[in-house]
């Protein structure tokens, strides 16, 4: 499964002198470990394992006696995550074919925030006798979005008392991170918190199952955890939350935190049975997916910005120092890259639209053409979207279908499009919202170069640079080169340039990313004819952006109260997933209410 | 076909003693008569006659050598509308079972502005022999929009010389009036031109073959003739435009006005053969489809404002005095009800855009689960936005699908959604687009209230007004009482009350109407809670309204320019339709154009 061609005379051949590390990236659903060569970089094999339990978002596993869940729960079993190093890691080295003993290390990504309760030992909650049937003994995923008014007290307590760390996060601590989750743990299962040692990222509490030792990496600590300068919030901001979170840093979260690329340990006897790999091998510091792709993608150096794209898009960029800019999601020292300010970004939706668009606006000819052409329908839309002059469409859209992250920081905002006639078809709203992250992106671009932390180059990595049309449009809308990433497995990779440096086999993950990190797919070059058009429309975008996402016109706020107003306030009964039971007969707002004949 | 039951003891049967009118309302594709009995107003019978060339938008006929037609042009052959009146009469007079002998008078209505060029005798010149096969000798139908250069020249030169007129068509003459189109064919058949005796409303013609007389109605030269305050535009003006166009209003248009609910004359013999019915009888002045609406509603009386809402949205309704309103399409002395100032308004896409979206943004499974319930799609979708409360979808959009006519103004504004997220589903988009148009006559209802001309009660004819939804919805957002019309045939009804003013059966339209108008079909009351609902709704409506509609963000004017210039300057072929001819392999836009691997 190596995407790379080996240099001609080597082959795909194992070679008898060669070192090799693994880097197994935890995602959403599903682990994935791949077999990299120390020396080149060639990846060699790779295995998969799907997670039993994936996600728990309406009850508990059966151990858990299948306890319903609240409105946006999203958990996991720890468990699963232990079972990716026992099957996907052997099948990667058996599909690489190379004899385990020649592999040096082993690194790992996760996704974040993703959070583990752990006792003093490491053994997750959901594990402790008496404890499986509480939700919150378990992981709570990313996605887990129940902690929002938690996260909406922090916020607005923090903005009051002018916290020094929340303008490292775009003045926006979000309800998925460490924080938010755990005052929420603390309010509602209080018991558990009470017996819960460690409140870990699972980051780390993988790394902690593969060394024995539980080391926090820099990366999660800073962007999730709240930790900058190095201090956490402090104990009275903590108690002013909530009297009995007064200790959450000192008593859950606070522990030894390691640089990126360091060796958290040495894989123990009991990894070392799971993952089939030889027990005393470098085990790098724990490390997050999108994070870890810089490196995997070469763009490791200040101004080299590396989108991560897919359902939203992630950027991630280092710079040589701090500086203030708006609305990113974080700024960390050594959150990327050890001895740099890490700088993330973000747009809260951009796969998540297009498929929205897709499955929700179009109509039945298309699909019934798209499949003829045996073309998936984001084919077709993009096939006839791709023959259109630049402006030919008409339209222009706000790409803001989830909020706008970065750089206006506010998840009320919502999306728009200007300029349908009876003559728009599907593909013109198709490509006004491709362009619309495009400029959403250039948007982001603008406010770092802005703030003196220049982007001089745009990576994307990630699902959607599959799309040539998208790739060039960004190319042109933000006039600069658009490189894709020559790997399917950029995260995997990233966490087997920091083994390989960890195991010291290279002297620091820039050194080892040279090497290792994916040579380019292609390269979209601005054309400067298009770079003119789109700079006429990112104007209109820009104008737009300001009048609907800066306070001249609040419409979208207010939209938004009305409709959680006519959500709950005016209807009599509200299902578990926030909408009204439906009453059709309502007189409020059935038709022909007020008829007489 | 009678839609309205007589009454008690009266039954359908043809009464012995009765007089009988017959309505004939000449629409875009074909003619319908009714006929109608002159105490009561009951509908005793109905014949229609599709006209067998129905539109000439691509080439003409076969008589006419087929010639092609250009973009936008839209054409009609004279004698389908005499077929009208020798099927489709006769038919009505069958179908209620009445001795023809018993007939009264006749009334006409017609499109409007639909131009007939004609010899001194009336002989359409597609009849004159030479003449078939030149495009300009054929009728010109309302919607033939070919001579948009033409009314752009008239506008222009109209506003620089500040002409009285122009003020009472809300600053904008048509493309499809009298003058634009007349203009065209002056300069694109100068030799035809000069063949013509008169430039003929069809509304006009179709009287004058009736009973050899020409007679013009004042409906259409006031609303489509610019015959304001007993003069047309002056041969100053005229010569200004084009020198030879000096004399097109004393050589071509002016000719003797009838007041509405006057006899042009009565039945020639020819036209009794033709219809079946008594030579002599009195034939009403001509008149347009919308106008004869009023009355057909029973409501001519000033503040009754009739909507005749189909695929655009036509609003007449009387006044006492001429003030100015904004945006309005024209205020006629005597256009609708002599004696009194009628005024005209219109929202120029309303049913169109609803069938725009079904068409072109609904997903397969909403048309299978709308045929799995045996539904329309429109009905389907309607059904699930009737289950909302208002407000629930958090959307707000603006009907300018296909422009803005009152009261902007502005054929270059376009439409607009806002509020759209992930969770957007299509009944909340349709519900969203309906409350628009519903936000749109608001808009107009209040600019005449503001302008003294005071909106008491709102009726709505034509199409939509099937859909009870969209009628509360309308009720809720004006705050005023919707009442239906019962009949489905109102324009050839209010024909017919003209033809039976004409015969001398009432003193005047007004007593006619309140006798044989229909009598309401439903009564939508507004409720007092939606109301309130809605005005927060329509205040997001107005703000965004007057932000995109009068001048703080030109968006939508640049994005047409954009899109001009994209279809035209920087294509290298258009086809006829407009559309570029579509090379996809354009480096300009072409997907990875700038690609280097």
């Amino acid at each position: 499964m190596s995407n790379v061609s080996p240099p001609p005379g080597e082959g795909g051949i194992p070679d008898a002198s060669a070192q090799y590390v693994v880097g197994v990236d935890f995602g959403t659903l599903s682990g994935r470990a791949v077999v990299v060569r120390v020396r080149d970089g060639a990846e060699l094999g790779s295995g998969v394992f799907d997670y039993p339990h994936a996600v728990l978002a309406d009850s508990l596993p059966e151990a858990g006696s299948g306890v319903r869940l609240g409105v946006d729960w999203a958990l996991q079993v720890p468990n699963d995550y232990r079972l990716v190093l026992a099957h996907a890691v052997p099948a990667a080295v058996r599909d690489a074919g190379i004899d385990p003993a020649d592999v040096v290390g082993i690194g790992t990504d996760f996704t974040a925030c993703t959070m583990v309760p752990t006792l003093g030992n490491g053994t997750p909650l959901n594990e402790v006798p008496g404890y499986a049937n509480r939700p919150h003994a378990y992981v709570k995923l990313w996605r887990h979005h129940a902690a929002q008014p938690q996260a909406d007290r922090i916020n607005a307590l923090a903005a009051e008392r002018g916290e020094p760390w929340l303008p490292r996060y775009g003045g926006l601590i979000s309800s998925e991170w460490e924080f938010a989750k755990g005052l929420q743990l603390l309010e509602e299962d209080p018991e558990l918190y009470a017996a819960m040692d460690h409140w870990v990222e699972a980051a780390d509490w993988i790394v902690w199952q593969l060394t024995g030792r539980y080391v926090r990496n820099a990366c999660t600590a800073g962007y999730k955890g709240i930790y900058q300068d190095g201090q956490y919030p402090s104990a009275d901001f903590l108690s002013a939350l909530n009297p009995d979170f007064a200790g959450f840093v000192a008593d859950k979260v606070a522990h030894r935190i390691g640089r990126l690329g360091e060796a958290a340990g040495t894989l123990s006897a009991q990894a070392a049975e799971w993952t089939g790999l030889p027990e005393g091998i470098a085990v790098s510091v724990g490390n997050v997916d999108a994070h870890v792709t810089a490196p995997a993608a070469r763009a490791v150096a200040p101004g080299q910005m590396t989108a991560i794209m897919g359902t939203s898009t992630c950027h991630v960029m280092n710079g040589t120092e701090l500086r203030g800019v708006p609305g990113m999601c974080g700024a960390v020292d050594g959150g990327i890259l050890d001895g740099l300010w890490g700088y993330e970004a973000g747009q809260s939706g951009v796969g998540d639209i297009f498929g929205w668009f897709v499955n929700s606006g179009v109509p039945p000819q298309y699909h019934h053409d798209a499949a003829a052409r045996g073309l998936g329908i984001h084919e077709y839309l993009t096939d006839l979207a791709a023959a259109q002059q630049i402006g030919q469409h008409g339209l222009i859209a706000l790409d803001w279908h989830s909020g706008n992250r970065s750089v206006l920081v506010d998840h009320e905002l919502s999306g728009v499009i200007i300029g349908q006639t009876l003559a728009t078809k599907p593909e013109d709203s198709y490509r006004a919202l491709l362009e619309a992250t495009a400029f959403g992106t250039r948007t982001i671009i603008e406010a770092f170069n802005a703030s003196g932390v220049p982007v001089t180059e745009f990576v994307a990595a990630g699902g959607l640079p599959r799309n040539r049309l998208l790739m060039q449009i960004y190319a042109d809308v933000i006039g600069l080169p658009v490189r894709t990433v020559g790997t399917t497995q950029a995260p995997a990779l990233g966490s087997a340039i920091h083994a390989a440096v960890a195991a010291g086999a290279y002297p620091d993950v820039h050194a080892a990313a040279d090497v290792i990190g994916a040579a380019p797919a292609d390269v979209y070059e601005p054309v400067a004819e298009n770079v003119a058009a789109y700079n006429a429309l990112f104007a209109e975008y820009t104008a737009l952006h300001d009048y609907f996402g800066r306070g001249a016109n609040g419409v979208m706020h207010r939209l938004k109260a009305i409709q959680r107003a006519a959500l709950t306030g005016r209807s009599r009964d509200c299902s578990a997933s926030g909408v009204p039971a439906g009453d059709a007969t309502e007189r409020a707002a059935a038709p022909g209410a007020g008829v007489s004949a």
